[in-house]
């Protein structure tokens, strides 16, 4: 679902619906270095490997407009060397010590993992330190990587029906917000992208007071505030960072519709995405209603979704909904659902209407909400058993203006989550005037024209 | 037809389908002083009256996004005095004198007018020349203004659900490009609009490089360069104006709807507007075609759109076509339909279509090429004899990057387009993927609850 994060691993994904439960997961250990990098520490002493991650709080929402892509290039750009480390040692070494490493960019955020040794941390750090002010850029790596870039474009999108389509429901969401445009860019946009460019947002943006340092696994946090003050202390503030205002939504009051009709549609699908509150903007309480409300909706097989078009009616091969809430601005909520053969998408649209108006009429059942969020809750405790998934969840939550403080306590949270609360949530934000409805359908015009 | 001149007066609008006949019209000088600011002369000596107007490059297709409506706001400020002129006292002359005085904003341009008997053009160019560099502005006066645009977005917009409708298509037209969002702006952007922004976009974008004067009336060439460089060339440059590079559209490939339901909605509509290139994008001839095209597809009683849905199926009340051509970017071609009773806005818009899918297959006839074409150049040769409309059309003109030969010579062009080129323009742009198809409908919902 979370389409403004297709640049990151499926994986990360998962880990957005999965936080730590309070009181039950590591103590985790938050400071701040005074040049003003925030530090989260995360203990998990079970094998002696360490995950390292530096989040930097800019994504493609914060380039200007007309340079779409610029965020997520310069990802790419990052490995590219330093004057110290030249292009692919970096890499060269995480492989030749076994590790793995990853980058992700996303509308808010852009960040940078390893997952390695225990006693290769700080070769880690000298590295991510390095290449967080010391990034050396010429024409002869830039160019080709545009090409990777431009590649990356037209298979995860260009010749995707779905992501495209995905691309212009987003564009016709937001009517003045920059979450309106895709992160890795407008492809027009992405060809012009350049050395110059690149190197101006990264002095803008890539400083320490800009950055937050998530490191999980065997670890104390003394040694780690030892090692980070030695290591990334020495890294000088060289950005002013302006709080992150970007345009806002105007009163949405039109229902809109996108159709992406291409001849290589296999499943034509349906997809409604509404405009509603992210954690960081919601009034309290009501994200945590809104993620419970598209649980309850649409997460699983017991869901009303998948129940009613699914298994009553027979209708649809799947359907499901998803909350992205951990996001600076108003986000997404999405609902989905693909029609059997001999259902057409209106019919589809029909029925998944009803099952919104019901729960918006009548509400939730002391039994489902008791289920999803015990569901909710648990997953959120399994999380604490997977390293990566916690240090991407205080990551992407730290990034978005949410607190070390915030994110333990979200399963305390959504246990206080009440029927009416998921209710009112239903009600407020399931209004089709704030949402856009995409249908993917099989162009045939070509067929038409040889018969 | 041309929402984003909505600022304007609707005479503005009319004036804009209305250009000089080359070779008819008066003989039109045009030159440029040292200060970078351009002069066009348009001779009328009919009466003893000019036509004043001065027109800045600058719209709100140029604001940063998030200001939305200073471009807007600004005109209105610009009535707030100067350290020579106190607040009122320009219009106070020109009132004293009979004159009739007017200001506009919209995408691409921003223009000041007043019409007053001959021997005043020097007083009206004094101060127009005084409050290009000389505008003074206080919070108590910025404060008030700023409600009476508030109320002005009132009373135009968020009353009146057409427009609000027109802002909600225009933003789903356009994906990327700032012709998405309203001249006015939106309404909480305005809210927050000040006197330093102001100031600052002033700054930035009112100097003589930046401006183009147009006299017309009873004038001539010689007295206008004279009086030009005497009180204009003495307004320093005080901007270096860059190109006006805007975020352009990505591929459009997704045909769109939006509906808005009111229920103060009396008559429902239904509109669609085609993303199409302008008289400055567009290939050799081809903005030519599409003005024919929108001429023959919606102008008058014997356009195709009234003839068929009006006239031989009695489904609509009226129906029409429009081509906003005068534009720095990709503009639009508008389709409107209102039904007669009894008539649904899906069987209605499925008769537009029919009437648009014949039009592309099938191309239009030498008799309504040859009827619209002459409609079109006769209108440019009556607009020669109004000489506001004929100011305002080289303003426009000139403001969007055509030159005055280019506007001179337009009815030779239109003159020369074949009916083979109007059905290519059809085929390629009217595409469904590149349109937003909106419906004006009456909402009923309180009625129904009520019941």
């Amino acid at each position: 679902m979370p389409k403004r994060l297709t640049l990151a691993t499926a994986a990360f994904a998962a880990a957005l619906a999965a936080p730590a439960y309070a009181g039950i997961g590591p103590q985790i250990t938050n400071f701040t270095l005074s040049n003003g990098l925030e530090v989260v520490v995360i203990p998990d002493h079970r094998t002696p490997v360490v995950t390292h991650m530096l989040w930097y709080k800019v994504g493609s929402a914060d380039e200007t407009p007309g340079k779409s892509g610029l965020a997520h290039f310069l990802e790419h750009l990052m490995f590219k060397g330093t004057a110290k480390n030249p292009a692919g040692r970096f890499s060269e070494v995480v492989a030749t010590i076994g590790g793995q490493e990853n980058a992700f960019t996303a509308a808010d955020y852009t960040g940078y993992f390893q997952r390695v040794p225990r006693d290769k941390l700080q070769t880690m750090m000298e590295f991510e330190a390095d290449r967080m002010t010391g990034l050396v850029l010429t024409d002869e790596v830039v160019r080709p990587e545009l090409d990777v870039v431009l590649e990356e474009q037209n298979m995860r999108v260009a010749n995707n029906p779905a992501a495209r389509l995905g691309e212009q429901m987003d564009a016709a969401l937001y009517l003045n917000h920059p979450y309106g445009r895709p992160v890795i860019g407008w492809r027009h946009e992405i060809e012009q992208l350049d050395r110059e460019g690149a190197l101006e947002f990264y002095r803008r943006f890539y400083s320490p007071n800009n950055a937050i340092l998530v490191v999980a696994g065997d670890v104390t946090p003394e040694e780690i505030r030892t090692l980070a003050q030695e290591i990334y202390g020495k890294v000088p503030r060289v950005a002013e960072i302006k709080p992150r205002v970007r345009p806002q939504e105007p009163v949405q009051e039109a229902a809109r519709t996108v159709t992406l009709a291409d001849p290589r549609v296999t499943q034509p699908s349906l997809s409604r995405y509404y405009l509603v509150p992210s954690s960081t903007t919601a009034r309290a309480g009501e994200s945590e209603a809104l993620d419970v409300l598209s649980h309850i909706l649409g997460h699983g097989a017991n869901s009303r979704l998948y129940q009613t078009l699914v298994v009553d009616k027979a209708i649809a091969v799947s359907a499901g909904a998803g909350y992205d809430g951990t996001a600076v601005d108003n986000t997404r909520l999405s609902v989905f659902a693909t029609p059997k053969p001999g259902t057409s998408l209106p019919q589809l649209e029909e029925a998944v209407d009803a099952v919104l108006a019901d729960l918006v009429a009548n509400g939730v059942t002391a039994e489902e909400l008791e289920r999803s969020k015990s569901h909710m809750i648990a997953n959120a405790v399994y999380a604490n058993d997977n390293q990566r998934m916690l240090a991407q969840w205080y990551g992407a939550s730290l990034a978005t203006g949410t607190t070390v403080e915030q994110v333990r306590a979200w399963p305390d949270r959504i246990a206080l989550v009440s029927a009416d609360a998921v209710r009112d949530a239903a009600r407020r934000w399931l209004d089709k005037r704030r949402s856009v409805t995409g249908y993917l359908v099989k162009d045939t015009r070509h067929e038409e024209k040889r018969s």
